[in-house]
């Protein structure tokens, strides 16, 4: 047995005693994690530093160096975020459903912890506190598997949250942090049946696909968001373009941003031309179809920019006949993340709401509002872009299965 | 693009429109399949002589036989199955969370259909009516995938069942069998992601497992159970031997049977004996720990009859020093079905079902009960040993996913 089995076998066990420890016990644990990370800063900077140095000897660019980096108020904002989920309600224990069967026994559906969930991620050292929390929160043991490039300020996070943990009864070998950063250890951990409950991967499209793929451990997939805004004929045109510009400008980078803008052709040449205008503005590069691109000087889209989340100030745009062809289109290139309709007609709100499949479906919104925080989830662990288990924002009640309790007194069948 | 891909295509835009089909229109559908199967029985009936005469020409034994052959009696149970699932509340469109967010958006969660469900199946042709019925009463496509040993029963289902819905406004498309039963075909079922959502393998654990390991599209495994009854020192010995001898005798072929007893060694002296006789009698082959095997004569159990689902008139039986023991051994043989303790002490009972990992946990009762209809919902589509999404019985619930609706009157962020 690998030395990683072996360490997951002990989360596995550890994760027994952590699903059944009060909620005052476990917040008390998450209170004492964000006080060490702030006492304890130094530690985290100083190996954030070797992070950091590693990554500018390699040539990384700034915007990935800005992820990477830690400081006093990035610490600062991990210690509140733990003291945050503190303060959460738990959901382990909550009772979903039952009742008394015909055969006379108590059935009672309970949540309960999943077990051990195990996170691959990428870059922002800040995922190691924030999964930590979510998952000590509702009982679960946790195999931390960061990205090479953040390895040393990875390892002092989680190194510096479990002692503190621990002195506050945190159960042993309930976290396991992986510092073997090699593709062969992220192939063997898709592969921990009966060792990990459920594997979320946070990080690009590459990496979640590659997990998508290649795991045997139930999966849930997050985060890829090719989010559309669909602008009808009867739009308020004003409304419309501020919309497309917050959802396209606000935070590129994220998954909620839009990457693709749809225009109803009766009013693309009363809207094409101003919203090209805002979006230039704000440094935009804009991809269109054929028929946009006689509202602007734009460049002409591929099929791939249909299929792409640039996560940039790039996004693709193209002219449709109506609500149908707009559902059409989102249907086939959309990543059932979040998707919006512009309109003040009452029918293509339901039909855009009802037939495009997608985790969150907006009218007269931006798709910038699918967020735990938002959809008063109070945190959140990911956004799912599948159906199983969990679709869109993903808090503290996703990261729980349920069990049935059942009481009886001798029934037989 | 191979002739099954194209098919899942038009299952999956076939099941846009069956998703916002009315209920009252879902069950005219579902009863007039009813109908159909007892009108037209003498197809079926034909056609299961067909994999009734090839089996036979296989040497296919009276048991499996017996499972694959129809008669009008079972034809009638087909039907009626259906007419139960019309009678139940349609759980799509149920709203599930949702309210006025701090943005002054409305967010309604709703119960959505999953899209399209693939299930693939072995020998008993009654699932194909059962499974369709299910999926299009919660208004998802289904691709169905039988045992080549009941192919022409099945198709034969299908075929009726299809056409009869269509006559009543059943979206052409929304159903696809699989009449090719190769194992290429399975595979490529497998990988279908972004047509299929998700993939429910019923059958022996072999199929099980197969498609657990080989797929990448989402799969809710289902069915194994290695069950066990722990027969704890203060248990009412009587009540204890009647659900030992119901667990494992009343339905052995069936997953929520029990497969191992155990017993703690205080009380083994007095019950073991007992037992044996009572179980011998009901013809069962009983494997024991060499403990065990001091109280009656009964053959050595190896490592592997503790993880073995015998589905057969056979049970492992191990002694153990105290419910600890017993819960570890659970834990380790276990497959998270059904565990039962018989026991008159309350921190037994307890511990025994916040420890034990499994989807349920009973106290005094046999194991027997897990079952869609025991715990109320009606129908089942089968149970699911896993932790995401279902656990357990999965009814007509755990056929849906939901989706955020999202209404605003230009909210941007």
């Amino acid at each position: 047995m690998s030395e990683l089995r072996e360490q997951a076998g002990k989360v596995k066990e550890a994760a027994r005693a952590l699903a059944i420890l009060p909620t005052l016990r476990k917040n008390a644990i998450l209170l004492a994690m964000a006080e060490a990370l702030e006492k304890r800063q130094g530690e985290i900077l100083e190996a954030n530093a070797v992070d950091i140095a590693a990554a500018e000897s390699k040539g990384t660019s700034p915007a990935m160096l800005d992820r990477l980096a830690l400081n006093e108020g990035r610490i600062y904002s991990m210690a509140e975020g733990l003291r945050k989920v503190a303060g959460l309600p738990d959901p382990v224990g909550e009772v979903i459903g039952g009742g008394t069967a015909a055969s006379g026994l108590r059935i009672t559906k309970r949540r309960v912890p999943l077990g051990v969930v195990g996170i691959i991620y990428e870059a922002r050292p800040n995922v190691t506190s924030d999964a930590m929390g979510l998952c000590l929160k509702t009982g679960n043991g946790v195999i931390l598997k960061g990205g090479s490039e953040a390895v040393a300020s990875n390892a002092a996070i989680a190194r510096i949250m479990t002692e503190a943990g621990i002195s506050r009864g945190l159960p042993e070998d309930v976290v396991c942090f992986v510092s073997d950063t090699s593709r062969e250890c992220v192939n063997e951990m898709m592969k921990m049946n009966g060792l990990i409950d459920v594997l979320i991967p946070r990080g690009g499209s590459g990496l979640i696909q590659a997990v998508v793929r290649g795991a045997t451990v139930p999966v849930i997939e997050t985060g890829v968001g090719n989010c559309h805004i669909f602008v009808d004929m009867s739009a308020d045109l004003q409304m419309a373009r501020k919309i497309v510009v917050n959802a396209k400008t606000s935070r590129p980078s994220v998954c909620n941003a839009a990457e693709s803008l749809l225009v109803h052709r009766e009013i693309a040449p009363a809207f094409l031309p101003d919203v090209f205008a805002a979006l230039k503005e704000k440094g935009v590069r804009l991809y269109g179809c054929p028929e946009s691109r006689k509202y602007g000087e734009i460049s002409a889209a591929t099929e791939e920019d249909y299929a792409k989340e640039y996560l940039d100030l790039a996004m693709s745009v193209k002219v449709v006949a109506d609500v149908r062809e707009a559902v059409r289109h989102i249907n086939r290139y959309g990543t059932q993340h979040s998707e919006a309709i512009v309109t003040r007609n009452i029918e293509n709100a339901r039909y855009f709401q009802e037939m495009v499949d997608a985790a969150a479906v907006y009218v007269n919104a931006s798709t910038r509002f699918t967020d735990g925080e938002e959809f008063g989830l109070g945190a959140e662990i990911g956004i799912s872009t599948q159906k199983l288990h969990a679709r869109g924002p993903m808090g503290l009640t996703e990261l729980t299965t349920y069990k049935y309790f059942v009481e009886g007194d001798g029934q037989i069948r």
